[in-house]
């Protein structure tokens, strides 16, 4: 059988990881594929001491691996959407099967890549872009190709996770996890990426996508990132019961499809608010098989490089065939995906944690409960917290039951105008994940 | 595009949740499919309330939906081995494409069934028999290709693990939690089958297969079941930081693979300690991605047909293209498949949790101490527990470091020998899991 010639571009972390997991596993994934695969081109604005790449050639423009008339499939690892964009469509263009672990690239150029592609009848896959290692992608478009799909909640932000795991396990604040997760390596310089949700919010656009049948939308999404999480909110969650996890949540209602990322609490006894660390897990509610969850490294140079990989063997099986007998790109054929509407945060219903900061005195707790209810908030539980050594005021938590964002909003408005509540009120929303 | 006509054999549980879901979710399957995936055949002896099969050929003898020239897919929900068996292997003898959820089937009879697959050119899939709606064949066959697996670790029977759940969260009994499983239909009147580890030992089998290339030997693996497992040792287990879970386990070592089904302590903190109930989850360790985690139910009707009808999805997309594009049934294309060695149970490592029943006399330590240290057995913790009201001997749970399997026999022979030593020595093996 004719080998199948790979061009990976991109020679960073995962690229290299790419390049040496293929040549270390290469008997065993040939063995699986049923062909020999073999890295024949690197592009690369420098070598990579980590890569021997004396086998292979070397192009400094990534662009002649995606013109180079003997490679079959281009593997974009560079990350951003400038180069990594051209290249993707210069690649197609070529007629190249094209692989990419590029969230931003695919949650925002998704549609007009996968446009792009369809014409010129080759694949792009793109496995790694979400949650790392963890085969999720093909989880939900070919493992569960069965069902109707309810919810998809996960946790797709191991930077993220780190910090509010370092929150919890160690009464850490934000900020000294923060500077904990850059040291090792987890969180860049800016982590505004990852803390403020962006990063998973790609992710999150493309899973719903993959769920419902939609578009990607990842500008329709509400995002709300985990700076404003203290830990004493980590520990009131502890007490009642929860885990403050940051969730990127795609949810099917009857007037479209929920798209948020935001940190929520959830019960302890969740498998999903058992994941701890720089872990990734993906819990699907869909009808025929009820809950199903998916967990592994997010991140990283080999776990990346093993969804990439996986996307290669998928791909050589299908090369040749006629392109609709492929898996598609969306999980669902062109023209079969539905314009279901994106629901405004307003209206968007969920159970929620209030914490105020209140003076101690008569009349407060009154007035507080009374906006709730006027807005028709029911308070599923209330807890007061002592004051700190030298505090005159404090911390009142509220749990409500299940409220509309907007009746909530303006409770919290009026709420804040009281004489009494010191600042903000932190709210973070809860889901109970049944 | 022509439609692809799907035969059902066997209408109990699975048989209706596949007919229904394929009914109930048909727009959406084939917007994923890409084809017109239709029900047109029943095999069954008698009809199933739940079905509506106004619209298909019901067949009362299932060999008749194997030969039927319109029927391109048979689905075999029968169980057992016998007219399982043989529906299989004429459907394959008259060129139909074969799915099946048949775990024994597939574990005692897979390497002759796929045999005659590969002659016919037909394909084999069986998402099912493993971990019921959880898609971890497809993950390990095709999201972890890039990877050389270290071990696989599952819980991989429902039953077992809500016995060992209810005896962990309610302080019940084994008899007691059985009973109540079988109330519920969770458990067989003649239980064995679950509780005696054989289904698990099915599943193992298949698992060990796609991850480490070598033909489906259930006849070598260790099985052991969960009857000897008591609530004080689900107690002490708790105590020491850790849950007893009923695992299949395969693991490649040097010397071969371990294929093992037994109770297992599992430190507390890993996802897989925290499965409960019915559910299944399934960990496995590879070189490049690190490691994964499927969760989901194990069984029950719908969980059950989500796979079976992925099957369908996945054979649809490949029933014409050439046989070798296709995912090999145990994941490595034939004829690499390696005959490595499943190591004896006797030189396998493990650590493990001992508990016995001793006269709380001077000196009894000492003799035990010193015949585990005769046999090079250190240990790594000795806990005694107060004798209970009205008896006169005490519980000794001694946990051992990692120690082959025939030193740890010869010395609990010696230990059960000793005057002070009442009965067996229960033993329950350890697993760090990382």
């Amino acid at each position: 059988m004719k080998p199948v010639n790979i061009g990976i571009c991109g020679l960073g972390t995962v690229g290299s990881g790419v390049f040496n997991v293929m040549q270390r596993n290469r008997a065993e994934i040939n063995a699986r594929a049923g062909h020999d695969i073999r890295v024949t081109h690197v592009g690369a604005r420098r070598d990579n001491p980590a890569c021997d790449l004396s086998q292979v050639i070397v192009e400094r423009d990534v662009l002649n691996v995606a013109k180079a008339p003997d490679v079959d499939v281009v593997v974009e690892l560079i990350g951003g959407c400038d180069i990594a964009k051209t290249l993707v469509l210069e690649a197609i263009n070529h007629g190249k099967h094209v692989i990419t672990a590029n969230k931003a690239l695919i949650a925002l150029h998704g549609n007009e890549i996968f446009q792009a592609a369809s014409e010129k009848n080759v694949g792009v896959y793109y496995e790694a872009a979400v949650a790392g290692g963890i085969p999720v992608i093909k989880a939900i478009r070919e493992g569960l190709a069965a069902n109707s799909i309810q919810w998809v909640a996960g946790i797709i932000n191991g930077t993220g996770n780190y910090i509010l795991s370092e929150m919890r396990d160690h009464g850490r604040s934000f900020e000294d996890a923060l500077a904990d997760a850059q040291a090792l390596g987890y969180a860049e310089a800016d982590p505004s990426f990852d803390v403020d949700g962006i990063d998973a919010c790609h992710k999150l656009a493309i899973l719903a996508s993959l769920a419902f049948a939609i578009p990607l939308q990842f500008d329709k999404a509400f995002i709300e990132g985990i700076r404003h999480v203290e830990t004493q909110d980590v520990e009131n969650a502890e007490e009642l019961g929860y885990r403050i996890k940051h969730l990127g949540i795609a949810k099917r209602v009857d007037s479209g499809v929920e798209l948020r990322v935001h940190p929520t609490l959830v019960p302890d006894k969740r498998l999903l608010a058992n994941v701890d660390g720089v872990m990734n897990a993906v819990l699907i509610q869909a009808d025929a098989v009820g809950p199903t969850l998916y967990y592994g490294p997010g991140a990283g140079s080999e776990p990346t490089a093993s969804s990439v990989i996986a996307d290669i063997v998928d791909l050589v099986r299908v090369m040749d065939v006629e392109p609709h007998l492929r898996v598609p790109s969306l999980a669902f054929h062109p023209g079969l995906l539905k314009e279901d509407q994106i629901v405004e945060q307003s209206d968007i219903e969920t159970a929620n944690y209030l914490r105020l900061q209140v003076i101690d005195e008569l009349g407060v707790m009154s007035a507080i409960t009374q906006i709730l209810s006027g807005k028709g908030i029911n308070i599923q539980a209330m807890m007061q917290k002592e004051p700190k050594e030298g505090e005159s005021t404090v911390s009142l938590i509220i749990l409500t039951n299940k409220v509309k964002e907007s009746s909530l909003q303006a409770a919290i408005s009026e709420i804040e105008e009281l004489r009494a509540v010191e600042g903000k009120v932190t709210q973070i929303r809860m889901e109970s994940l049944n």
